[in-house]
């Protein structure tokens, strides 16, 4: 094992880059723009760039420097490369081989869910666990899946693709996916949101949440922690699905902990509390005590992720 | 590697043992009783010494054996201790260590669905392919999960529980876990003469399923194939709930292929089309490809999977 090694990333408009020692220290963490430009074909340079910097800056020997882990938004084989990423311009990379290239390190990719949850295993709210399930509610539902301290990337770069369990068979709606009936379609942001306004169309009591234009998920959990009827309905039955959910990834690995990020994830403890309900009432026997909780590296949860992915055992 | 290793696998009521080259090749098979009396003390006793005297007859050198692997009917831990096995009178047992200890040879304890469906991945439907889900449709549904070419017991045991993934949230008859909704309940032998019941109960067509006193699941797929149109639409409902379930695990692990086994699987081939039509329906997008396949070691899946798991690479 080396002294260091760097988490990178790669979002829509930024890339976060942090320089840990290998005991998971964060040494420092600066962010660069991601430029989407000419396909992004300066994203990987721009990062290859800023990693020389970094070692310049401090004199680091590369000889000490286990490698260079970077997480995609997108799907990504366990070869490290992606057939498509929407939001950086990029058809088929093989972003591992080109940064371990431009960097002359060793380098892993992964994606950015799932680095997240590498992460969250390795030194926040799941610190220790060996097996992992992450979700993290934010606009869409994302996920990352860790078994035996490693990231499941699957066969088709899908694992930990959660937010895509299709939860619902008579829904008729679609998810940005095409599918009908997605997880995401109902604990995203967006998802609590339409539920709360399908829950107020469909009734007539008074609600705090009459009073907004339009509501977004932070109004819905507000008037929940505020007891208001509506809200509780709401999340009741949002608790109801993803707790479900929960209890069915849990047949599968049986994680030691669960582990709930995104900005949903703020709502706190009320959240976890109801999300819990539903879960213990669903789960198998032995797992109906998994512990359930918030993530607790927020934004730094993907460096953290992609700097352990390259630490030499 | 050695030349040799034994694959166990223990049932209520038969032991099936079975030598294999560490190639794969299975030298031999054989069946020794399961004496489950005095709280089944005997029984890891009887597999050591039909270990021995298998070894003594080949004249075998223990330097040349690489271990017994062994398959248990209950949970299992990453270490090989079972909490409890309720078919083999078992309460705690260190499986693995015992089991070691009384042969002199390393050992290693998996449960017995896991080990089939390591055995799958090994040499029998998924051969080859590191990431495979196992669902085994029998007199309950039970399964396995295979990450990274290993068994995925999960923190209590509890990995590949797959039957008790909870599809209905409003089903009101219980399960033998104690839950309500379990896959088993519709796709297991039993579930699916219970739907078949349901359906006749709520209809007034005719149907060759009425002709029998009691149905069993091979009555409600004979009929399947002859067209009888109750038992497609029994079918058509475990279908839609199976396929359905096996696309929330793909979402999960994002296996490189589907494996279904247990006596229900007899059916073949039109069972799997039926599956499979529902499973590509809800499947996230990238993974509606993912074959899904009759399970073809039989009763010799566990002797497999317990085997390579000993194995030293």
């Amino acid at each position: 094992m080396g002294l260091y090694c760097f988490g990178i990333d790669v979002g829509g408009t930024t890339v976060k880059c942090g320089l840990f020692l290998t005991d998971g220290t964060l040494v420092e963490k600066w962010e660069i723009p991601t430029r989407t430009e000419n396909n992004g074909s300066e994203i990987l340079p721009d990062v290859a760039k800023a990693i020389q910097s970094k070692i310049q800056e401090r004199g680091l020997q590369k000889e000490n420097i286990d490698g260079v882990g970077i997480g995609i938004p997108g799907p990504v084989n366990d070869k490290g490369e992606v057939p498509l990423a929407v939001n950086l311009h990029w058809g088929f990379k093989a972003v591992a081989s080109e940064l371990s290239f431009l960097t002359g390190l060793p380098a892993k990719a992964a994606n950015d869910a799932n680095i997240a949850a590498l992460g969250e295993s390795w030194k926040g709210a799941a610190e220790g666990a060996k097996n992992v399930v992450l979700v993290t509610l934010g606009t869409g539902v994302g996920g990352g899946i860790i078994v035996d301290g490693k990231i499941v990337c699957g066969h088709h770069g899908a694992g930990g693709e959660v937010g895509h369990a299709n939860v619902n068979h008579e829904e008729t709606f679609a998810c940005n996916c095409g599918n009908h009936g997605c997880l995401e379609q109902y604990a995203s942001a967006t998802g609590i949101a339409r539920v709360a306004n399908e829950i107020l169309e469909d009734s007539e009591e008074n609600s705090i949440l009459r009073s907004y234009t339009k509501i977004n998920a932070k109004n819905v959990l507000d008037a929940y922690k505020e007891g208001d009827k509506l809200a509780i309905r709401t999340m009741e039955k949002v608790g109801d699905i993803l707790g479900g959910a929960l209890s069915i990834f849990s047949c599968v690995i049986d994680p030691e902990t669960i582990v709930v990020g995104g900005g949903v994830s703020k709502a706190g403890q009320p959240l976890i509390d109801c999300i819990q309900k539903y879960y213990k009432k669903y789960a198998f026997p032995s797992c109906k005590d998994t512990p359930i909780v918030c993530a607790s590296l927020g934004n730094d949860a993907g460096i953290y992720g992609a700097a352990r992915m390259v630490i030499k055992e």
